[in-house]
């Protein structure tokens, strides 16, 4: 059988992007979590981790991580029962879901009190990366495709509509002259960020030529409400600017949806269960339905 | 005299995190940026990157990275008059600035219009790091010292209050009890972030037991609002819901202050300084003012 010991000093290096930071999550020396992943190595013949700044683990110890996440939430099972100490719920979120739906969601849980929420934001990628390396216990994010050991629910869409202030939108005349938006400053969240183009795309648009790049969900709705530029904003962050009219679409009426998939782990527990469908009977009242065709996954983060 | 194109091969691999996002960048083959950095270093007689996943810029490469954006700011004065493309500013800012009052800042100056603007939003020991390192033109953060080659502009100060929802108040009894608050969960935005502990430490309490970790500015309103949580939260971004009651002191009222600072670079160009000009009136308007006595800087992010 595997020695626990030697993965959890791997799992703690992974997670922390450092030996250092590794030892004082384990309260161990920082020689003592260097010496457990050599023991691992030998014995596994092969390395777990790149010694990089961070650093990164191979395949073989990212299969390592993910196969302890699993037994972890097995454990889990069995403790949820023995104990009454606070769960630790560990899950990647993409940014817009954390700032718009997803606290009501963990708060709709009956056994949200008993647990410690973790909540890591990413971008879609690198939150389903997490996933599979098993570091998270949950991911939620726009791909339907099931990791090794994991499966998929659906949550529902979120619709992004290309808005701006009105004054933005007189002074670039966007309706009158859509190829305007070309020229115009368009916000993009990061450079993964692919919805403005995606909406550009549909208007038979090339790629905007002034960008803000603005990696803050609010931040986002800010830098639209003062007129800095145009985006791709989810409906349900901006309702009361949307009835107020200080946020009106940039061109015809145009949306995009985005499907969001809770990923969880076959070996789940019956408390992470519970959670789950909380936050899935949530999302089907705030997010609107999957469509009957499905939607191609796409980045915002 | 140095050779900028082999200096700007060196900035894009420190600012892409890797060779091949650099050669995209400049549109060069990975391997040209490759020749270029080993030119460099030939020249040098040393190591300007190590080469580990991501690449990290060793002493002398930030030194030579710094210098460059020094130099690039004093082009921009130039280019400036001679040019009427947008001006690229890119500047890291702490995650509830972003959320707040920034955007509004930007959208104050003449010449924002003009500006495309690269809004990185990172811890504030990172952001100064990046400023260090002469990734960023200018930083918004906590810290009054100025980097080499730096100045420093105060803005104001962000003042946060320990509040949650009333029921959660009510559940955990914490103003009658103000102890409880150590046993009832936590918000914290991420590891670096003491404010909490500063709170309970002026109560004469201890370390909170249990936490929830969420890095979204927005999703940190969220979490309190649900009732998930208590946390200190900046009062411009909880105005209303302060008003409507939906968030309260959870103990007695208590304030903490924390500084911001715009850091830029001497050789600023005039557009930047009037950029720098039109934040400081905002944040002079919507930030609290600085205190006669100054407070430690203290990290949220």
């Amino acid at each position: 059988m595997l020695d626990y010991r030697l993965l959890e000093a791997l799992a703690a290096v992974i997670e922390t992007g450092g030996f250092e930071k590794a030892a004082q999550k384990l309260h161990l020396t920082q020689s003592a979590v260097s010496q457990r992943l050599q023991q691992l190595e030998r014995r596994l013949g092969q390395p777990v981790v790149l010694r990089s700044s961070p650093p990164v683990a191979t395949p073989l110890g990212r299969r390592l991580n993910n196969h302890l996440q699993q037994v972890k939430q097995l454990e889990l099972g069995l403790i949820e029962e023995a104990q009454d100490e606070p769960l630790k719920v560990r899950l990647t979120v993409n940014a817009d879901s954390m700032a718009t739906w997803l606290a009501e969601g963990l708060a709709a849980s009956s056994l949200s009190s008993q647990m410690d929420f973790d909540l890591v934001v990413e971008d879609q990628e690198v939150g389903l990366n997490r996933m599979r390396n098993g570091e998270v216990m949950a991911c939620i994010c726009a791909d339907s495709q099931a990791v090794n050991g994991g499966a998929v629910s659906p949550l529902g869409v979120l619709r992004y509509r290309a808005l701006a202030s009105p004054d933005f939108v007189e002074r670039h005349q966007t309706r009158q002259y859509p190829h305007q938006l070309v020229e115009a400053p368009c916000l993009i969240f990061n450079q993964d960020d692919r919805l403005q183009h995606r909406f550009l795309e549909k208007l038979k648009l090339p790629a905007p030529k002034r960008q803000h790049r603005c990696p803050s969900s609010e931040g986002f709705v800010q830098m639209a409400l003062m007129g800095l530029g145009y985006g791709m904003l989810p409906e349900i962050q901006v309702q009361d600017a949307l009835k107020e009219g200080k946020l009106i679409d940039v061109a015809e009426t145009f949306h995009l949806d985005i499907p969001l998939y809770w990923h969880y782990w076959q070996t789940e527990s019956a408390a992470l269960a519970e959670l789950r469908r909380a936050v899935i009977e949530h999302a089907s009242k705030v997010l609107n339905p999957v469509h009957p065709y499905s939607n191609k996954p796409d980045a915002r983060s």
